[in-house]
């Protein structure tokens, strides 16, 4: 699987770090149904690959992601033809969630429409603080809306609806402030920074991230009692996971815990 | 309908932009049941107007609007009349929400009370950086219990909180920074910052617009993959739209799309 | 039962206003066992005590909490006990919810997992400068999935996210910008900064604020027009209450409500 379309989608693996790249910037990396159908083969590998620890989701090239390829999508102009792509790029933006390890994006350049919403769906981002945001398919009267799904669940409202009417764009640390990403650094320090947040990750036990991610996620839209019934019963089970047993016992003997390293 | 009431709400249209202008400003704007009625009236014909393509919502005098009329509210105090009351002024706020078109709330002086639900509610709302928001119910022992709907989707619920319970004032910047409204601007920018809002708003095809107003707040409670499965349809029917494919036609031979104006 | 566990917890009563205070500052105030029950049978009491008008939960020593008592947890590793445990623990912090009356956390020194839970599922909080935040069990591989319950509904998820997968410190500068706190004071203010609000609270009718409390939680997950129905429902009994017709006479009659002081 790993050289699945090498030319448009690279993939690298280093000590339990899976950096996929995507590497058509002549094209602005758009999301053509080669590039779905390439993001779409490593994450199904990667959902069950056990020596991966943490996903960084990066581009080559000026644009991090322009969304959609406009024109491979006027090429067939029927609905049903439509109704099936955006499905599928929904289903795509779902697998990033639904993998057991957390996806960072690292955002350089612009990121528009679906790419921006790819930012917005990872659990994590760092950008460049020259990369720029817009959910601006209003520009071309495509209104942006399986990219309003994730915007609307890391902004708040009126802010959310401000870009998906205007189209306008948002800078980096605009983007910070307002929770579309979680930190915007120099240039120079968007490899550095992104590497220490996924050796971090790493760090920690797998099976307590990826029960906490799984959690996370389904619990947010329970009403309280449910949520809390659902996240206690996750808790006991981490608990009585090895890796907490030791995590804890290395805790109270003031000791760093015996973990497994990222292979 | 154009001049239902036309003393206490005034309308303007220009260029696809009407103007509703609260307009009992020796009152401040209070939502008496007259305003209610001539509010409503103006909205339910705005819904089916296809030449508004955007709504201003301002006000005359020192306040945006002061909630309700309590003069008019003690003179019946029995609870079905009030019943009566908050459930129409809660079909009023859904009503600016069912509008097919966005609407920009323009706040100058004071939104207290259902008058902050007001700017809220709204999709968008700029406010001269003079203008200042309270759910100030509490003060005379009425929590704003209908206005806290809106704001509690609006604010973090803690802020969302300590206004509830201590009826104090913020001030444009604060509820800038806090997702309340899109924008604080100096006193003298109100009128061309709103208008830029909307002649930008009435720029985009009305058709694109409306299919994305209505997505973005029926999705916004969904789970994820009904959400997904919502917006994926809407999108596919939006693009379909004759608009979208000029838009993307026109995008892609580097030249304007081709689109009806305003009128 | 106002001497229940007087060593671990105290309690003061003063014209309204409950002091609860965690007081096992050399543990931190971890939440033991013992701590769990004093702090819950403190809540059941207040529950149904008409003088309490607002409760501060503040704490003794260099910690707010440091969340759940890792050493008595060791001690019984059997995924019952800790389902029975994290359920409890659950139970506790919707109590704090449930309570008719609001609640300040008044925090200073670490908040910690649990503790931090406990700060993010107050109606309010105001920290000391220096206070600092974590959600930490990732540290020691248990995945701080309770915790998260509360956190994710006070703060964008990308930043909910990273502190649940890094355990990283936030001070209270970033808790204050980020709503998991409404206010960072300095340390020789929190007294009465926490004092000032829990007064301000007090001097608002009981009724108003017990009615407006359990409305803004329940409303929360509800569709639009499923809350405005109960909120209306609400707004209207309330407006019937003797306070709300005496606060709204007062104001039409520009004086001060005669209202019940606290007691």
């Amino acid at each position: 699987m790993k050289d699945h379309h090498p030319d448009i989608l690279e993939r690298e693996d280093q000590q339990g770090i899976t950096t996929l790249t995507l590497n058509r910037p002549q094209h602005f990396n758009a999301l053509s149904e080669e590039m779905l159908t390439a993001l779409q083969a490593q994450l199904d590998d990667i959902k069950s690959d056990s020596t991966v620890r943490c996903v960084i989701l990066a581009a080559n090239g000026k644009a991090f992601c322009a969304g959609h390829d406009l024109r491979q999508m006027q090429a067939t102009p029927q609905q049903t033809y439509y109704e099936a792509l955006f499905h599928r790029c929904s289903h795509l933006m779902q697998s990033l969630r639904e993998l057991p390890v957390p996806v960072i994006a690292k955002v350089q350049g612009l990121a528009t429409a679906a790419g921006c919403q790819l930012v917005a769906t990872c659990d994590l981002a760092i950008a460049a603080e020259s990369a720029r945001f817009a959910v601006s398919g209003i520009n071309v009267g495509l209104f942006c809306s399986t990219p309003a799904v994730a915007l609307t669940r890391n902004l708040p409202i009126k802010r959310a609806f401000e870009m998906l009417v205007t189209g306008k764009f948002i800078d980096a640390a605009t983007a910070a402030a307002w929770g579309l990403i979680n930190q915007a650094v120099p240039e120079q320090e968007l490899d550095s920074a992104t590497q220490a947040l996924a050796r971090e990750i790493c760090s920690k036990p797998a099976i307590s991230i990826a029960r906490g991610k799984a959690m996370v996620y389904r619990q947010q839209m329970m009403a309280l009692p449910d949520a809390y019934a659902h996240a206690a019963e996750v808790m006991a089970c981490n608990i009585m996971d090895p890796e907490a047993q030791e995590g804890i016992t290395a805790f109270l003997d003031k000791r760093k815990p015996n973990w497994a390293a990222p292979t």
